[in-house]
């Protein structure tokens, strides 16, 4: 392959972005080339594309941007023998080292020396994206491709899912975006007992009836009462398993007090601030177990996936509710920007 | 309470059983009286019935036997607080020591000073039955009676599903009798990835399809090429997970050789012989990772089964294929016996 | 047994208590009458006794008080099996109910039912002491009656140390009083790599030294750089497990800047008010594991302890500076308030 | 580097071995050579040497054999960036092929394409060997080369000792092979409670008890009443980890007889025929678990071995009995038939 390829590129640190030719990425001998089929907008991608403090601090430009994808392989470097021409696939978008301890010891999502493809390294929105071969993820064909390309955000959803045990337990998801919705899809597809999705928004929280939830709870009318409501569905027990998606200190403050003794709480959603936490009454004395969650096992997380998915115990369609060239890509952001949608994808 | 119940009661070391009237069993200052309102049929209660050498070995007698069921309380010791007259309830049939290193240390499934529900010690084939209050299991009232009793059974496939991680996994059940069939459910409901169902009987291997299974396999006709077969089924790994319900050492040996490297075996079916193992090839050299399964864990399992059952996740009515009296008992035996039946309840 | 016996009583709510004679406490059919041989303060006895604003509201009075003990069965229940008079025994202070969620699924420890020996019942500071049979712990007649009397202390951590994998791992304990040199002392046993102590008083660091601490640090001469030494002393990666036993905010943001990625953070002391925590930085980005730490578990980590001292795995004999009679208890609170002591025990 | 090395070189597919020049190896882009200082001969090497049908089956001719190695990098090729020429290293043996399910989910250790360094690869009986890069292991200056080099075994060890709980756990170790005895030590470190090693060789059950076994027992002499020998140093329990290192059946009978209730037997141990297990009484009614071991957790072993070693919290040095030089080789094979020896290690 040679010759160039329409992409979408952040070319300036500020605000928008370019749809403009760049040269079709040349194939590494470990490396794969894939012809992108579909692609999806992932919260990240608004920041980079509104560009806000985090991504001035953190992005490369210029830079082909998006990380959520689903393609087909075009061609395959002279070492690589897991992958062909004609395979469809997806990509984990971590780089990670594969040399450091965290690489070593089955922590690689927090290996300090990643890249992150469409954030530090070149991406998917683009006729073409180019990956290592480790990264590569073989996608089963009955998967539609819109479906396909949401792995990355419902990987986030499913490490938090099952962080630990989650089947016959209680469940709340506070914070009911894109990935509280996959996780209570996910939730319910593992078999949890009472699912309660929180939100301060009641049109995602319909969406997360839609997707499962036993109970949605609006916490900007529950206001302090919000940890009793969830402990009235719980049979006055609290929530056994909390999943954090909102990153907010309200939200994290209502999951530590709707968790039961001795409950898992696991954090996803990322605060911007220090969070005052009652770490006698809301960790110690209940024995709560809490944990950091980023990006997905490398790559046990892609294996549930397929389970997942494969087996249709998992039904994402429902949250793809837009779809765009990807020229048309100042409408898609605009309407992200707006809130009034579920995922959208691009179609290449 | 006072006076006399009728009672279904093995009164003779011999085949059969005589339904006959006893005395009510007093109320302790910690026990329970329950009114039985649904009881079920385990294979172990036509050992009883059948009288075999396991029987002969284990079994007291005179006894009233049957340890599934569910009913009302009906009386409650003055030190029991926990629960109260006409609360619904169900009974955890081990009655474990509570004092030894097993019972202090979560183990209590296999304490070694156990006695037995309904075999070693009254059951629930009466009017009434009396429990331990740390025995007793408050049933919700939107759970069917003749549900609510199959939580022993249900109980002992809970256990061998959530032995390990199964959200994601491929999984192999091995023999599809009752347990074997609520196996098939409870994975399903847990997320599992492809499900697999093996017997050597084509009726059970429906009800297994009816339960959730994605492929059933007659092992009788697949002969060495099960394990192939279940190969095939799962993208060439073998299974991720082995739940071993029948026993049988060619089903032992079928489940060892399907397994994925680095899967989980769990063992539930009792081989009546030792079975010879190919420790180095099928355990060793596979990094497998193999439980040996009794009963329900104390009382985790039973929380497992709540939140499973109250929130709609499984749904056991299909195995409920036949319902007596408990004067028809000669009927309901000669039924499980013929084989041709889910489960059989009795209606009290 | 019947008559009185002498005992610290604490009789007013205020500072001090008084040495009085009580009646013997009569022993019920499940119950067991120790006779003490020694005890040892806590800080929370100290609380009790300098009375202050968690005593208020917590302590009931009058009450004997004091619950780290060890001494002989001088009479039990007719109902109890597992010890007989002349057995050598401690007690596990959490009364638990033994019936809720959290006493059925294995975490006793924070029943939200706990009655606590010398602390809301009557406890250890006395000739006698009286404990339900599934609260008796059996000593081996090789444990010195002064350490068999700190296992409660122990316990803490120990089940702080083994809340999950220690062997191998770098380990900073944060804050060195008893519980923090006692952490020492059981990670070294239990094969930590690198151990790290930190805490602000040097007499305690030598301490640490003597029970097996690597390396010391003065977190109050290190300030903002204490996170750097112990990452300098991890080969630059920061401690892989991190025991917070300071309770103070400033050891908790140490320990959390000092933790590895993908470490664990098992948090012991108790902060009186919330803690400002970095989530995004010091959880998530991290992928961290935080459990918070009540108690001990009931009763695997007093098998655990059983393992590690009848074996000679850890030594406590040296935390144990001063030993006093009972009559002499003012001497021994006075020294417990200076802090120039180790564990101080009543020789009964 | 050009030119020829000594090496001893698997020439025949029969009994011998060849000391003669070979080319060194040319290290390609992600290679490192190293300067091999000390290597260590093992049981399968002497398979290779004495040529069996395991070799037969397996091994690759003509090959430098040896895979238990420590030296010094040498050249490293352009694209390695994790070691340096002049670091001190060893080598993981299991080339596994970084890209299959088990590999990518933390199970490289069973990849099934896995080739084996010094087996069906080049190995380190030679001046020089051959590596990946992320089969480099750094060693810390401080660790003797004759120990550093005994870390391929001593992986097998720790790998099977944490395999689950060890602290404070009663643990029988059933054969005191170079293996067995490095894991009595590894459990001493790892707080083990009460140790037991169980051989046929009283020479070995000596070397056993200078590793750090409280209990030695000769299971040739006791004969059935082994398992009850176990119990009886275990307060009448069993032992709540077996750790099976003989391979033998008798081994895997005494082992699985004397687990506790609920124990942990992990086999490392390879038999070589089919071994009748009484899955009833040995793993279902004990609910027992057994975990199949192979190599080392790439690389999750290596860095608990670095923490136990580098902090002296296992000295391996009383297992090396003999040095020799590599020309030697013929007398230090025949040492090793005879087994009067612990480990060999050749000095280049």
């Amino acid at each position: 392959m040679s010759g160039t390829m329409t992409a979408l590129v952040k070319d300036k640190r500020a605000a928008g972005a370019t749809l403009k030719n760049v040269p079709i990425p040349q194939c590494g001998a470990r490396e794969v080339l894939v012809k992108v089929k579909a692609s999806s907008i992932c919260g990240t991608d608004r920041h980079i594309y509104e560009w806000d403090a985090w991504a001035e601090r953190t992005v490369v430009t210029p830079n082909v941007f998006g990380h959520e994808f689903a393609g087909v392989v075009e061609a395959v470097g002279e070492q690589v023998s897991s992958v062909k021409p004609g395979d469809l696939v997806s990509g984990e978008g971590h780089i990670a080292c594969g040399l450091c301890k965290a690489c070593r010891t089955g922590h690689a999502h927090v290996c300090p020396h990643t890249r992150s493809f469409g954030i530090t390294a070149p991406g998917c929105f683009a006729e073409y994206a180019l990956l290592r071969e480790e990264n590569v993820i073989r996608n089963s064909a009955d998967l539609p491709l819109e479906v396909a390309c949401l792995q990355d955000p419902f990987g986030n959803a499913v490490q938090t899912v099952l962080a630990g045990d989650i089947a016959g337990k209680s469940v709340a998801v506070i914070g009911a975006g894109a990935i509280g919705l996959m996780a209570v899809a996910a939730a319910k597809a593992c078999g949890a007992g009472t699912i309660i999705a929180v939100d301060v928004n009641d049109y995602k929280l319909r969406l997360a009836a839609g997707m499962g939830a036993d109970h949605v709870l609006n916490s900007s009318l529950a206001g302090d009462a919000a940890a009793d409501r969830i402990r009235d569905w719980t049979g006055g027990e609290g929530a056994e398993v909390v999943l954090e998606m909102s990153g907010h200190p309200a939200g994290i403050r209502v999951g530590l007090e709707a968790a039961a003794q001795a409950a898992r709480v696991s954090l996803l959603g990322i605060p911007t601030q220090p969070v005052p936490i009652d770490v006698a009454r809301h960790i110690i004395f209940k024995g709560l177990r809490i944990d950091g969650i980023t990006g997905r096992r490398l790559f046990g997380t892609w294996y549930q996936m397929k389970g997942l998915l494969d087996n249709g115990r998992v039904d994402l369609r429902p949250l793809v509710t837009h779809r765009f060239p990807l020229d048309r890509y100042e409408e898609a952001f605009e309407l992200v920007r707006s809130g009034a949608c579920g995922k959208v994808v691009f179609i290449h």
